[in-house]
């Protein structure tokens, strides 16, 4: 060889080692994946799948049989033992901790020496008719010791005596015609209201607002009993002695009535029990209709417009009092409930972030029951069970959210959301910084019909993904739960899509959403809204509320709980294991924008007095229009996001858990310090219903009564100027952060 | 070749190509530097450097003199103009953007014809002595016009005529003294104070509540006059005709009177202004004093305590009224202020982040001045516009810091902190998601001594180490700032090092520490607080406030500005630029520590009480034990996290910001929702002070004066409470999130 041609050779040789390591370096450099790149989303799809098929119905029927077989009303050891193998079979289903959470809280119960009942007294004191002290025990229950019997938790003790009068719902409005149209005063009188329409709590406000002495509940059939059905056991109707329980509170979202805005810990400040939050004056009891009959039969005073009657035989006469033969009769409430501080345990387990553990998606409901809790709450803490357990099946096999989830059974849900509600205050910093979203888990069926869903609009697209990637549990039915949930509730007025509502209140929820900000959802089986109009279920809080009322009647092949199983846990799934946070807000301003809308549309009813007072909604529509552009931006962003950039990606997952956050004034509701939320809190005069702009809502609600219109219309005025103030608020959190 | 050679040689070949590849490939996976890995922290060193360096005092002095020569109260047609030229300038600077940011808020002004002053009157009404209507003007500032003259705004306009009463500071001890041993009633009287120890707005509701019809402020030379100093324009003490200033009102943090907790924008509901809050309902007026010695020469009624005795000529009787011959004279007030609306403007600027846009540090001063606001702000102002021009000019070399800086001039700090309020009540969402810190930028000299530093204990250490890297600017001094302070100001109760204080109120910080909970801290020069003994410095809000009177005595290099503006430049470039935030948790600690321990002692000195009470503060010990313990397992998982893993440094930095936050009480301190730091805010009883665990010294003050020690020890037992569960709730926030 030349030696020219070595040379070259050699040349050649370092050209074509040199070029290889470069492209070894360079294919290597780039092949690397970066740092928190992407999770692997093929894999994210196929976990979901496994976790929503891992759920079983036998095993929620398991589930749900083991926890119903006693009575585990809030305070008592059986519920502390419930607690107990919750915790266990959590930690052995493999969370990461599972802990027990005490408070001591107020609760309140029947005296067990001296029972709570009804009397009809004759002019010589001597009682000639007791309401029943118990409800018949249902087939198969018969030992069974410690069912509380029917009572309305935190009554005020007493006996008072004197004449009925019948006020329908006891509504706001049924004390406003009771008092302005047919002139009757319920002051030092005992009224009687039937159950349903608003929370309970609310009518014994309205009864000691019209000065009554006392307050009777009860349950008619045309509001709790559903038409061909039979009474249980032969059906899924109340028995004519079977009774609502419940907890009459007016809290407003404080928690325990003795320790508002703070947690009930040891070293916890008490109000004395007469300063308590939202505890009525005035004794209150429940009753059933066939006692409800004997309360009613003999009444006086005028006949009631066709709205206030019932469906029982008996004419709903107003009263005052009895008439004919029994007008000298009178009647006497004997009423011996304790108030106690009593130790209560939220059982809390939890699976740690991979990526991000500070961020915390919630799956909560209660376990405490009034009785058995057959629905209430036990179908849907057998859910969350099944829900953990599938967890900790895919736990096993290596799979890790990308965010920290947190299971909880809350105690004493029943009487005021207190363990719910007293671990949010304990937490509250902590929730404030880091909770993305809270999903409720109550009863999670009260119908055959179809699926029932509540939530803040951010939600709405993410129910619609995954209610149509789950299977309909309707027999026979070839379709996504999407599309039979659609069919059979469609959104008709708003929208060609299933109907979502709105959060009202009455379960834990309340303060993490309404308090806290923190986007929240709750999804069960429900009856046909349009055709059964009896409220709630019949059978609710009362003893035959039993694991036979699910597996004979609401759910045999247990196929309805399995699906909202499902819809719990693909929410809880999707929102910790998403890269992105799933949360849409260009529905949330759809939504403000209709809201805004509707609430303009209820101050036209005044619209001479709008033009006195200078009342405009102009500057919430334009807040409205602001927020909308701002999500559209927002959304745009989304779209050319660099997925690779986990800290862009934890700036833009902030903007969208913060939003919800956005909507709560510190300063609260008027007179509501723990309702913050502008959006979404229920109306000052039924806690069940969620209004949205509660406020400017709550103002109006009060010009109809007002004697100083221009007070009134001051404060509608003030009330737009915060919601206007808090959705240009809002926008501004969508806007790019610098 | 033989043809097993050639295949040997290519395999040959091939393996080494192979080789060279992998080699290439590994090389070029490792090499790859991960995405946001730490950020070249050398450079920071460097940049730090530059930062300080670029600072300097020619620059500054110009600032001063730019905007001094014209008064510029908040609300005037000159208060505008600096605002656009400051706005011009910052974008000349090269900020990324600059905004004007209007509200309208309740503004205080003489009437232009109306004159205020007081008078003594004759028996026949006759005025045979006025106080003067204007302070003399300084030399060179003769022709200048809309100098306004001493006034207290938000007086209550009226012409109160009665009897003098005399009650020293006019302090809540000052007042019991007077009713209590005294025995002395001021209702229906004008009572006359001198200025110091309290806030002037303190000393008013005071003079309500003890049912005064009107008062009178006077500056007293044993409170602003320094020994062997002149007085303006030959040294820096207030001459006689000088006087104080100020505005009077009880905000607790509200900002504009009219909006309380929301901005003052266009879409607003405003209170009537009867309903504003904080207003005093009495006439107030300040005046000098030569006017003061013609008031008090000829008062009657017994001799005052040793304590109540200033520095003037007279005796300083408590009356009421006068004595001798001038019994039959009264003293009238003529106030003819007014309240009004009125538009005032902030201008903000903005320095994008590199990596973290949505994480934000402040440095916020006010602009608007009395008159030319020669010390306050207009010093401080100019150190924020040196601060503006240095990072403007690192920025045009190619730095970007990782956070986003916010630069504020604010205006109507002289009204009540009102343009930093509104603009806090205006981004609360976004500042409480968002907000690192927030440096205040007041008056930047109020002495010739050492520097002053009053922040939160987490930002002590910061302020040690960028201290140490400045140099004393005293002459001759060849010391860093730190020894020289260090050297002047040992902190030695405490600890061997320079002296830090708590924040109180009365600057712009109030509503982003005390409302909203943002780590928070000021530093300026100050006089030697060992002997110069004098509140404030002596030409405070007068009309001799000058460009000279800085120039001439309190900096003539203007050196210490310089050295002001590199601390405070130095906590916004640390803040704003360190990878991990500079916020030191185990400082929060130790001061919980002390400041639990010192509340503890203040109550030890009703021992019997606080056992007949059963009153104890181990619930609070027990929390500051628990906080130092998670404070110090965060400090231990910072030595070893992982600083190339952006996701997990900000989960930490989160932890590090949100600590300040976790303070925050939502429901505020007793009857001042604004306040709502439960471990730093002022007395009730001085808004200057600020004290530590404010709710239980409060509680504690309040139990000399009650009437009812059962309820007062009770609020003190749930203030404890209160402090013990937010300590506990703040050291949740500081262990691992999962």
């Amino acid at each position: 060889m030349r030696k020219e041609n070595r040379v070259t050779r050699w040349i050649c040789w370092i050209v074509v080692v040199t070029a290889l390591f470069f492209l070894g370096f360079t294919i290597g450099w780039f092949a690397r994946p970066q740092h928190h790149s992407p999770e692997n989303n093929g894999r994210f799809d196929e976990h979901l799948k496994e976790f929503l098929n891992e759920m079983q119905s036998d095993q929620i029927r398991e589930h749900l049989r083991k926890f119903t077989r006693l009575p585990h009303l809030a305070g008592t050891e059986q519920n502390l033992k419930y607690a107990e193998q919750i915790k266990t079979e959590w930690q052995e289903f493999g969370l990461d901790s599972v802990e027990m959470v005490p408070y001591d809280v107020l609760l309140s119960y029947p005296n067990k020496t001296q029972p709570n009942y009804i009397s009809i007294v004759d002019p010589h004191g001597n009682e000639v008719f007791n309401t029943s002290l118990a409800e018949p025990v249902p087939e198969g229950y018969e030992g069974v010791s410690d069912i509380v019997p029917p009572y309305n938790a935190f009554s005020a003790k007493g006996q008072p005596e004197g004449d009925l009068v019948y006020v329908n719902y006891g509504r706001t409005e049924d004390f406003f015609q009771l008092e302005q149209e047919m002139k009757i005063n319920a002051t030092g009188k005992i009224v009687i209201v039937r159950y349903g329409k608003i929370f309970r709590g609310n009518k014994v406000k309205n009864a000691v607002l019209a000065g009554a002495k006392g307050i009777i509940m009860f349950t008619d059939p045309a509001d709790y009993w559903a038409t061909g059905v039979k009474p249980y056991p032969d059906g899924w109707n109340l028995p004519g002695g079977g009774a609502q329980r419940g907890n009459v509170l007016n809290l407003n979202g404080a928690g325990d009535p003795l320790t508002p805005g703070y947690p009930a810990k040891e070293y916890a400040h008490r109000l004395s029990p007469d300063q308590g939050v939202g505890l009525p004056r005035i004794p209150v009891h429940p009753i059933g209709f066939h006692d409800a009959v004997r309360l009613l039969e003999n009444m006086g005073g005028p006949t009631p417009p066709n709205n206030w009657k019932g469906a029982l035989n008996v004419s709903y006469r107003i009263g005052p009092g009895f008439a004919g033969d029994f007008t000298s009769q009178k009647v006497r409430m004997n009423i011996h409930t304790n108030n106690q501080v009593t130790r209560i345990y939220n059982v809390i387990g939890r699976i740690r972030g991979a990526l991000e553990p500070d961020r915390y998606v919630i799956l909560g409901g209660h376990r405490d029951a009034w009785v058995f809790g057959g629905i209430d709450p036990m179908s849907g803490a057998a859910v969350v069970h099944e829900i953990v357990r599938s967890a900790g099946r895919l736990l096993s096999k290596g799979w890790r959210p990308r965010r920290t989830i947190i299971f909880a059974s809350w105690d004493a849900e029943e009487f005021g959301l207190l363990g719910s509600t007293e671990w949010a205050e304990d937490n509250a910093k902590l929730l404030q910084d880091r909770a993305v979203a809270y999903i409720n888990a109550d009863s999670a069926i009260e119908g055959m019909y179809t699926l029932r869903v509540d939530c803040t609009p951010s939600l709405h697209t993410l129910v619609y993904d995954i209610t149509k990637q789950i299977a309909s549990p309707e027999q026979g039915e070839e379709l996504s739960l999407y599309d039979s949930w659609h069919r059979r509730d469609n959104w008709t007025n708003d929208r060609d899509a299933p109907r979502i509502s709105k959060l009202g209140s009455g379960s834990d929820f309340e303060a993490y959403f309404i308090r806290l900000g923190i986007a929240s959802g709750r999804a069960r089986y429900t009856k046909n809204q349009r055709t059964e109009k009896y409220s709630s279920y019949p059978l609710y809080h009362s003893v035959y509320e039993t694991f036979e009322a699910v597996e004979r009647f609401y759910d045999p092949s247990f196929r309805r709980l399995r699906a909202v199983a499902q819809v719990r846990g693909g929410l809880i799934f999707h929102l910790s294991d998403s890269q992105l946070l799933p949360l849409d807000v260009v529905e949330y301003a759809d939504a403000l924008g209709k809201y805004a809308w509707s609430i303009s549309q209820l101050a036209q009813q005044h619209r001479d007095a709008m033009e006195t007072y200078g009342v405009s909604f102009n500057s919430l529509f334009s807040a409205v229009e602001n927020f909308t552009v701002a999500a559209r931006g927002l959304h745009e962003r989304l779209q050319t996001l660099n997925t690779a950039d986990s800290l862009q990606v934890r700036v833009m997952n902030d903007q969208l858990m913060y939003l919800e956050r956005a909507f709560i004034d510190p300063l609260g509701l008027p007179g509501r310090p723990f309702y913050r939320h502008v959006i979404f809190a229920p109306s000052s005069h039924n806690k069940y219903a969620g209004e949205s702009f509660p406020g400017i809502y709550d103002a109006l609600f009060d010009i109809k009564n007002s004697a100083e219109p221009h007070k009134s219309w001051e404060e509608v005025k003030r009330q737009i100027s915060v919601a206007a103030f808090t959705v240009h608020a809002a926008a501004m959190t969508l806007m790019p952060p610098a």
